[in-house]
C-alpha cells in the first residue's frame, strides 16, 4: 500500500522520489504571497486601459508644458505638421517622381474601378483627387497611396444592384453610393474614435488571403463582360450565374474584342512579370495601364474601331468634382441598405488600408497608430461623400508601386491628386475613344496579383484549421456572396477561439532528472514522473465554458493514475499538484471548480496542491474562501513544483506512520 | 553605453546579474527537445477525442471479452441494468417513502405547470406518469425526480401564444405543445448523441442565477391572475404588460379570492419555512402543496365557494395518457415556431436536468455521465411527445425533496409514477372543486425558491463583470423576453472570453533574490530585474485576434525600459525572453508576429529568446522556419528562464569587447 520500503514499487524507473528533488527543505521554499491590493477602481481602469489604449499615446504628454503639450496634440491629430517643417526639396524630387508614376496608374484604375461598381467612370476620378488630400495632411503612413480599390468598388456595386438598377435609376443609384460612402467613412471614424480599431482584427490572415483570392476571380470574371463584348450580362456576382450568362450569350462574342482584349492582357501580364523579376523595373507594369489606354485609345480612333463592334467609354463630363451633400439620403426604403453597404465596404477598405500602411511601416522601421488611421480614413470618405467621391482606401497595389518609385512622404499623394486634376480639367475628352475592353485588361491585371497561392501552401502546412478557414472565405465569397462568405469564415475563426477555450490542454508534468525543472511528459521523453504526486499543468483561463470539462478530465487523470497503480497493487497517490502559471483568470465558475474537485479527490484520500496562481486567480480564490482557508491555505500552496515536491515529500515522510493507517482505510477502487 | 563596467549602473538594485544567476553555466543547460512527431491524423483524432470523448466512455471496454463487452454495453445504455440486480428490500423501502412524498408534491405541481403553460391541466398529470418510469430506465442518477418543471412550462406557453391563442384554437395549441415537446427531446438527444453537451455549458452559473430569479418573477406575476381572481388578464409575460393589465382590472379583483389565496400562501410559505430551518422536518413543505389543495377543495365543495367568485378547475378527464402520434404537427405555417419552442425549452429543460443530477452526484460522490443524461431526458421527451406528455425534465424542487426523503434509486420515480397512474384512474373527479388560487400560491412558494441572493452577492463579489452578465439576463428576462434575454446574456459571457483572448496579460518577470525562480514584478515585489535582460511572460494563446495588439505591447515593454535607461543615460537592453510556457498555440497569423517582432527588435540590437515554448508551438515555428533557423535556433531557445539568463549572460561578457562596438553603433532612440 505505502510507496516506499515496498521493494516492488517501480514507478518512473525510481523507487522514491530522487533526492535532488528534496534538497529545498521546508525553511528554503518561498511563499506565494498575496498580490498588492488594489480597488476595483484601479482594476477596472487599468483593465480599460489595455483593452482601449494599449499603445498608451497620451505616455508623450506627461510631464511636458502646455504649450508643447498642445503643438504636440496638433501634430497627434494632423500628422502632417511633425513631418512638414522638416521637408526638404531632395524629398519633394522623390515625391514628384513617385506622385507622377501612381497618378499614371491611378487615372486607368480609377475609370476601371468605377465601371466596376456600376458608377460613372468620371467618379472614379474624382475619388482619385480628394481623398489623397484629405489623407495627406491627417494620415500618418509615408507609402499609402489613396484611391478607389478593386474589392470596396466590387461590393459597393454588387450589394447596391440588389435593390437599384444603375441603368434604368442612375441618380438614385449614384445617390446611395454616396450615401454608402458617407456612412463608410463616418463607420471607419467611430472605430477610431472609439478605439475598437481591433474589430478589425478578426478579419485574420488566413480569411483575407481566402477572400481576395475569391474577389479576384469574381472581378476577373466580371470582366468577361468587356473583354468578350457581350452586351447583356447578368447583373448577379456568382460563379454559375456569370458562367451561364457568359455561354447563354455566345452570339454575342465580337470576335475585334476579344483580340485586342488578349493582345493588351497579354501586354500588361509581360509587364508585370518583367516588373515582378527585376523590382528595379517598377515602372514597366506601373506605366503599362497608361501606355495600354493611350495605344488602344488611339488604335480605336484611327481605325475607327467602335464601329467594329469594339465599345468604347464615350463622352465623359469636364470640370471638377462637384459637390454632393445634397444627394445624400438620410430617409426612405433604401436607407438600411445603404448603412448595410457602408459598413461592408468600410471594414474592407479599412482593413485593405490598415494592413498596407503596416505592411510599409515594418517594412521602412516607423509606426503606424491604427486607430489613427482609421480616423483618417474615415474622415476622408466623409469628406469624398460631399464631394461625388465614392469609397476610397490606401491601396495595395498602388501603394506597392508608390513605395518603389521612392515615395518619402504624403507629398506623392498630393502630386497623385494634382495630376488627376489636371486630367479632370483638361484631358477628359481624350477618354472618349478608349474601349473598355482595355479597362477590363487592366483590372484583370490588377487582380491576379491577389491570389496568393504561396501563402495558401504555407497555412496549409502550418495549420489545417486555417486552411478551412481560407477554403471557406474562397468558396463562400465565390458560390455565395462577399458578405455572408466574410461571415462564414469570421464565425469559423471565432469558434476556433471558442472551442480552445472549451477544451484547454492539461498535461502531465515530470521532472527532468538531476534538475528541479518540470515539463510535460509527452514532449520531453526523459522527464519522469514521482511516486505519490500527480502534476498537471492547466493551460488555459477557467471559466463556465470549460469547467465541466476541466473537472472530468482533471478526475480522469487522475483514474488514470490509480489505474497504473492497481496493476502495481499500491495506492500511492497523495497529492495532486496544480501547476497555475498558465491560469491567467478565473470566473465564479472557475472557483466552484476547485471547490468541487477538492471534495471530488479528498474523498479519494488525495490533496489539491496550487502551485504559482496568479494575483488574479489568487485574489478570487482568497475571497470566496470568506476567511475559512478552504481553497487557498498556507500548506497547499507553493511557488514553483519543484518546492511543493520537496517540502510535502518531507511532510510525508514524517507523517508515514499515520499516513499508512489512513491509507488502509481508503477504499481501493 | 555599456552596463558592465560603468559605475553608474544600478538598475534593481543590483550592478550586474546577480552571481546565483550565473550558477549554471552554458554545458549545464538543458535543451528544449523537439516534440515526438505525430502525424496530421494522430493529432486530429486525438483533438477529436479531447473535443468530444474528454471523459474516454470506451475505456472500460478495453481488454475485456465479447461477453463482458457486451453486458458493459447493455449496461451503458440502460443503467437500470447496472444497480437492477444489487436492488434489495431496504432499498425499494426508502424508495417507496420517497416516491410517495414527490407524488404528493408532482399531483398539485403537475397541474399548476400546466396551466402555467396554457395546457390543459390534465396533461402535467399525464407528464408525471410516463416520462418518470423511462428515466427510471435509461437515466444514470440515482436522485432526480422528473416531471414538468416551471421555467420550460412557462416558455413553452409564451412561445406558443405568441402565435396561436390557446383559448380560441385549444386543439392547435395542444398539438404545437406536444410537437414542441417531440423537437425538445429530439435536440436533448441529439446533443447526447452527437457529444455536443458541452453546448450547456455555455449558459454559466451567473446567467442561470440571474434568468432564474427573472424567470420566477415574470412566473408569480402570472400567478396574480389567479391569487386577484382577474378573469381579463393579458397573454404577455413581460412586467409592464402584466402590471398594467393588473391594474386596468381592480374591478375583477375578488376578495374572496384574494383572503383564500392570502391564508394559503401564508401557510406554504412557512411550511417552506419550517422545511429550511430544520432538514429534518422536509416532509412539512414536500406534503405541505397537496394538503393545501385538499383542505382548498373541500373547503369550497362545503361553502359552494364557487358560486362566491372563486374559480375551480372544474371537471377534468378519467384514463391513462392516450396515444398523442397522431398529433404531431410537422408541415403548416406553425412548424418553425414549434422547432423555436423545442429547441429554447429543449436546452432549458436540459440545463435544469444535468444541473440537478450533477448536484446531487457530486453530494453523494457518485458519477453522472452528462451526454448519456442527454440521451436519456431527450428519449424521454421524444417519448412523451407520443403519450400526451409536455416537456418534462430533472426538477430542483422535487429533486431535492426526493433526496431529502430518503430516495435511493430511480425507483421513487416508478413509484412516482404508480401513484399518478392510480391518481389518473380513480381520483380525478376529486379535483373538480380545487380553486385555481391555490394552485398560484403552490407556483408562487415553489419559484420563490429559485431567486437566490446570496449567490448574486457571492458572483458580485467575486467578479463583477459576471455580475453584469446576471443582471443581463434578469432583466433581460423581465422587460424583454426569455428567449432574447438568454440570448444577450450568452452573448455577453462569450464577449468576454473573445476579449480576454483579444487582449492576453504579458507580465514583466523579475528574479526572486537568491532562487532562480522567475516572477511577475508587480504581483512579487522582492522579484528584481535583471540589467540587459527584459522578461515577458505571455499568457494565452497566441493568434489573429490579438497579435496586433501583442506586438503594439511588447514593443510598448521595450520602450519602457529604454526610457528608463535613457533618464540613466545607459543602453542596457540585450535580451527580449519571451516566457512561453502559458502559450498553449499559435495559429498562422501567430508566427507572423515573432517574423514581425524579430525584425522590430533585431533593428533595436536586440535579440529575442524562447523560453520553454509548447509542443504544438515549436512545431508551428520550425514548419514556419522552413530550414533557414529564423524563428527557432538552438542559441534563442531554454528550457527555463533563469538558464536562458545564466547563459546568455555568460556569453555577453565573452563578447564584452564587440558588443561594446556594436552598442554604439545602435542609435539611441
Amino acid at each position: 500500500m505505502e510507496p516506499n520500503g515496498t521493494p516492488s514499487t517501480n514507478y518512473g524507473n525510481r523507487d522514491d522520489v530522487p533526492s535532488h528533488c528534496l534538497q529545498i527543505t521546508t525553511e528554503e521554499t518561498h511563499k506565494v504571497v498575496a498580490p498588492p491590493r488594489r480597488t476595483t477602481l484601479e482594476k477596472l481602469s487599468s483593465k480599460l486601459k489595455e483593452m482601449f489604449f494599449p499603445d498608451d499615446p497620451l505616455r508623450q504628454f506627461k510631464g511636458q508644458p502646455l504649450k508643447k503639450k498642445l503643438v504636440l496634440a496638433a501634430q497627434y491629430f494632423f500628422p502632417i505638421l511633425q513631418w512638414g517643417p522638416n521637408y526638404s526639396l531632395t524629398l519633394f524630387k522623390s515625391d514628384v517622381v513617385s506622385g507622377l508614376t501612381i497618378a499614371s496608374l491611378a487615372i486607368p484604375q480609377g475609370i476601371s474601378y468605377a465601371k466596376l461598381a456600376s458608377l460613372p467612370p468620371i467618379v472614379g476620378l474624382y475619388s482619385s483627387f480628394v481623398p489623397p488630400l484629405v489623407y495627406a495632411v491627417l494620415g500618418s503612413s509615408r507609402d499609402l497611396a489613396v484611391g478607389p480599390v478593386s474589392i470596396a468598388s466590387l461590393v459597393l456595386g454588387s450589394m447596391l444592384r440588389q435593390e437599384v438598377s444603375p441603368a434604368s435609376d442612375p441618380v438614385l443609384f449614384l445617390e446611395l453610393a454616396f450615401t454608402s460612402t458617407f456612412f463608410a467613412g463616418l463607420f471607419q471614424a467611430s472605430l477610431g474614435i472609439l478605439r475598437l480599431g481591433f474589430i478589425i482584427d478578426f478579419l485574420s490572415k488566413a480569411i483575407l488571403i481566402g477572400f481576395m483570392a475569391g474577389a479576384a476571380i469574381i472581378v476577373s470574371l466580371q470582366q468577361l463582360k468587356s473583354l468578350l463584348g457581350i452586351t447583356h450580362f447578368t447583373p448577379q456576382m456568382g460563379l454559375i450565374p456569370v458562367m451561364t450568362s457568359v455561354f447563354h450569350n455566345i452570339h454575342e462574342w465580337s470576335w475585334q474584342t476579344i483580340v485586342m482584349g488578349l493582345c493588351f492582357l497579354v501586354l500588361l501580364l509581360l509587364a508585370r512579370y518583367v516588373s515582378m523579376r527585376k523590382p528595379k523595373l517598377f515602372w514597366v507594369s506601373a506605366g503599362a495601364p497608361l501606355v495600354s489606354v493611350i495605344i488602344s485609345t488611339l488604335l480605336v480612333f484611327a481605325i475607327k474601331a467602335q464601329t467594329h463592334g469594339i465599345s468604347v467609354i464615350g463622352k465623359l463630363q469636364e470640370g471638377l468634382n462637384p459637390p454632393s451633400w445634397n444627394m445624400l439620403r438620410f430617409h426612405g426604403t433604401h436607407l438600411g441598405l445603404a448603412i448595410k453597404t457602408g459598413l461592408i465596404t468600410g471594414i474592407l477598405s479599412l482593413t485593405e488600408g490598415i494592413a498596407v500602411g503596416r505592411t510599409f511601416a515594418a517594412l521602412k522601421n516607423y509606426k503606424v497608430d491604427g486607430n489613427k488611421e482609421m480616423m483618417a480614413i474615415g474622415l476622408m470618405n466623409v469628406v469624398g461623400s460631399f464631394t461625388s467621391c465614392y469609397v476610397t482606401t490606401g491601396a495595395f497595389s498602388r501603394s506597392a508601386v508608390n513605395n518603389n518609385a521612392g515615395a518619402k512622404s504624403a507629398v506623392s499623394n498630393i502630386v497623385m491628386s494634382m495630376t488627376v486634376m489636371v486630367t479632370l480639367l483638361f484631358l477628359m475628352p481624350l477618354f472618349q475613344y478608349t474601349p473598355n475592353v482595355v479597362l477590363g485588361a487592366i483590372i484583370v491585371t490588377a487582380v491576379i496579383g491577389l491570389i496568393d497561392i504561396p501563402a495558401a501552401y504555407f497555412i496549409w502546412k502550418l495549420d489545417k484549421y486555417d486552411f478551412i478557414v481560407m477554403l471557406t472565405a474562397f468558396f463562400g465569397v465565390i458560390f455565395i456572396s462577399v458578405q455572408e462568405g466574410l461571415a462564414v469564415a469570421v464565425g469559423l475563426s471565432i469558434l476556433k477561439i471558442l472551442l480552445q477555450v472549451t477544451r484547454p490542454k492539461t498535461v502531465m508534468l515530470g521532472n527532468i532528472p538531476g534538475t528541479d525543472i518540470y515539463r510535460n511528459v509527452d514532449h520531453y521523453e526523459e522527464a519522469v514522473k514521482l511516486p505519490g504526486f500527480l502534476i498537471l499543468s492547466i493551460e488555459a483561463p477557467i471559466n463556465f465554458a470549460n469547467i465541466t470539462y476541466l473537472n472530468e478530465r482533471i478526475l480522469r487523470w487522475i483514474e488514470e493514475y490509480e489505474e497504473e497503480d492497481n496493476k502495481k497493487k499500491i495506492s500511492s497517490l497523495r497529492y495532486v499538484i496544480l501547476e497555475m502559471s498558465a491560469v491567467s483568470n478565473v470566473d465564479t465558475s472557475g472557483v466552484s471548480l476547485f471547490r468541487e474537485l477538492k471534495k471530488a479527490v479528498n474523498n479519494k484520500g488525495v490533496e489539491i496542491v496550487l502551485v504559482n496562481p496568479l494575483a488574479e486567480v489568487m485574489e478570487k480564490l482568497k475571497k470566496a474562501d470568506e476567511g475559512n482557508n478552504e481553497l487557498i491555505r498556507e500548506d497547499n500552496l507553493f511557488l514553483t513544483v519543484a518546492e511543493a515536491v520537496a517540502s510535502l515529500s518531507a511532510m510525508t515522510k514524517g507523517q508515514a506512520s499515520n499516513m499508512e493507517e489512513g491509507a488502509q482505510a481508503i477504499p481501493h477502487i
